[in-house]
């Protein structure tokens, strides 16, 4: 339950600053927040994740060969960890992977993420975690002697290779600046929702629609940010009101033990219907995976960007591990 | 449940035809019936098949380096995995491995395979699909941008790479033509059963003795294909009747879920007295794993042939890769 | 249950010998049991282990690129598991991995670790086995026509690689003859314990006190062997009694369904109070995870050695596979 704002802020604990040709740019230490990452810092990883599409296009590299990746995930998520490992095979790396970790965790009680990353420091070059509590990948990073990537922590934590993504797929489409986007779902507990407002309000007149139920709306922590950084944003928990005015529509999951009423689920959900009232050049996106929220049927509008959002993983992914291992 | 016969042929949907040395073979795309394998396509694996034998023994090769094979079992199967998996490193390849992909799955009710399938298409050259329901690894192969292989899809599904690995074994020992072949365990449901007769029906003058107790009898829709490709066969539920007839004996496991009477599951068991009754170079097969069918004091017998039948798997799938990844 | 002492010795079954620049030496086979490691054995494995640390600075190698490690853990062990994966990546092998195979084998009642042994041979060139029983390590290796690694079998069984990496720990920082060894916690079952008493016994005028409660105290075939080779031990239930005397202080869990008062635990515990008691110059360690027997507070000390141990764990593990995939 710890929101976020009460860890220690990474942009002097997760980056450390270096010259770079006549540039004052950061050098990424771990990956834990999406706040941690400046414009520059975004750019050269939209720069190299451009590359990396090339890169894999030939075939992949193996400049990396001799480094090793380990997947320590508390939870299981197949797709995330398959990106992950990808990304660092497609480098010529390896990697050392756990499906489901808390299984061996339950049988000690008291074990400790701590312990935990102490040791596989010792055996790999970058650990990626997906911890169950907010805070968890941080706890990890502050004891680890290689870079650490939080690959999810917690409801109410962060995601943030995933909302790096995400905006490398608007990046790809669209300007980024004076961008009109709409946020659907339990955005309460929504990791990479939350993660994705912290990279918009980076970029100059963007504008946020926040669309839940109200009891499941953006919390306090994320809408006081904005506000300081003088961002546009609107709560709404009517999504026909918003729908037509989004340049990117990014829908997510609201789960059923949140939400209790399947009607009331599928009033935010995105279907033929409300097709018709979006942009002509809408972005449809969402972090996958889907439930009702998101019909099959949109599959086939050509403004449907999810897969290819998910494909975009990979480049966005190599790129961060190249930024973390190369040493200069 | 639904019967394999309801599936779009994949004489069409599975393979695309092109001038090979000014014959007309078939480029295998997606391997999910052992129906789909013409004679050509398996002499042209089974050729295959010996030469990564000897890739093999001088160590295996890099060909392959840069593919990614990923292995998406929804039910574990640590041998049939553990199969591919070798087979892809000793052609140089990388892995990505889920050892019981549903407990990610149940997370999200409504989860669909075609979505998993269509972003680990973006993370892998090759997949290999094991699904709980028949069908399953045709729906994944249908929204696929990369070749998939079913390593089993549900009771009464298939197990093709299984029965290729069999006939290979058969082909290995024994001339195909005129083999009379002993099928035995609970046929109604069981994919390598089904998937072998598919594969046996190709040869000319084959005969099948189907031996089961009736009510787990093969299932009429594999029945009718050997009729009306006019292949022989018997239904036989006493293992003395044939076993001096057979020139290959595969067993196959009876769960004692399906067959509750202990002493009825032992009549169909292979064990020194059945031994002494089989043909003297009769080849005794079974894909593993054994319960009390296959007595281990039949391991030291000459004719016993299931762990070379294991070793044989390697080879197969290997040549099997080869024909999906490369590209003309 | 089965006693380790009830299994034939493999000083013959796990090596043979060969000349080797004029000395006798053993080629090992497979790592079963810490006994099996001759003086010579052990000098030779350290030597090498040395060289690793020195191959891992420079980024590992690619030697043993065409070589397969497959683990078949029964149980979950993320460390052990990870360790021997990245040992591997790090000679430039591959590996094939389950993180809990019993999902499967409960599947297949009777299923046999003998029969997955036979298969997975096929598959690999070196096999590492954790077993829930005492012997299943050694079942395993009588099988297999591939090196097998115990890493781990059962309560009142042996983990010999860990006692390895334990005393080359110490070999590190100390010399081993004259040595005086505590050892905490749950004797009787604890297998790190039971190996590494079996390695001490073969250094000179080493002392060991086995400091447990009298109900968890180390079992009588160990004391036998010690007695055998002339090896002073004492059994103390104090801490308090012995932490002054020892060099090293080897500790371990206690796990609450042992030892169900959590004062008596604590009374076993490593805290800023014993730190004040021991050697100035007393090794630390712990195999790790710890719970409450080894207080954080200790990891400042610089006598704390359990974080190295973990490091070294690789080194020792890496020499290990290069000893079994060497032929001659």
């Amino acid at each position: 339950m710890a929101a976020s704002s009460n860890l220690p802020s990474l942009k002097t604990a997760g980056s450390r600053h270096f010259q770079d040709n006549g540039f004052m740019v950061s050098k990424l230490r771990h990956v834990i927040e999406s706040q941690q990452f400046t414009l520059p810092l975004l750019m050269d990883l939209f720069h190299r994740s451009r590359g990396m599409e090339r890169v894999v296009a030939r075939g992949g590299t193996l400049e990396y060969q001799d480094k090793i990746l380990a997947n320590l995930f508390y939870q299981p998520s197949t797709r995330t960890r398959f990106c992950f490992e990808a990304a660092m095979y497609r480098l010529g790396g390896k990697v050392l992977s756990t499906e489901q970790a808390s299984a061996f965790s339950s049988e000690v009680a008291g074990e400790q993420v701590e312990d935990s990353i102490r040791i596989i420091a010792h055996y790999s070059d970058v650990i990626v975690v997906r911890h169950p509590q907010a805070g968890g990948a941080q706890r990890a990073a502050q004891v680890s002697s290689v870079p650490v990537i939080n690959a999810g922590d917690g409801e109410g934590g962060q995601h943030p290779t995933q909302a790096l993504l995400d905006l490398y797929t608007i990046y790809r489409e669209r300007p980024l600046v004076g961008l009109s986007v709409a946020i659907i779902g339990e955005l309460d507990r929504g990791r990479t929702a939350r993660s994705l407002a912290y990279l918009l309000a980076k970029f100059d007149r963007v504008k946020i629609f926040f669309v839940a139920p109200p009891e499941l709306q953006m919390k306090p922590d994320i809408l006081t940010y904005l506000d300081e950084h003088g961002v546009r944003y609107e709560l709404e928990s009517d999504v026909d009101r918003v729908i037509g005015e989004a340049d990117v529509i990014y829908q997510t999951r609201i789960r059923p033990e949140r939400l209790r009423d399947e009607q009331g689920r599928k009033r935010y959900a995105i279907d033929p219907a409300l097709l018709r009232k979006m942009k002509s050049d809408a972005l449809i996106m969402h972090p996958l995976p889907r439930t009702v929220e998101l019909d099959k049927a949109v599959d086939e509008d050509p403004r449907a960007l999810y897969f290819r959002q998910a494909a975009n993983g990979l480049y966005v992914r190599m790129a961060l591990l190249t930024m973390l291992l190369d040493t200069e």
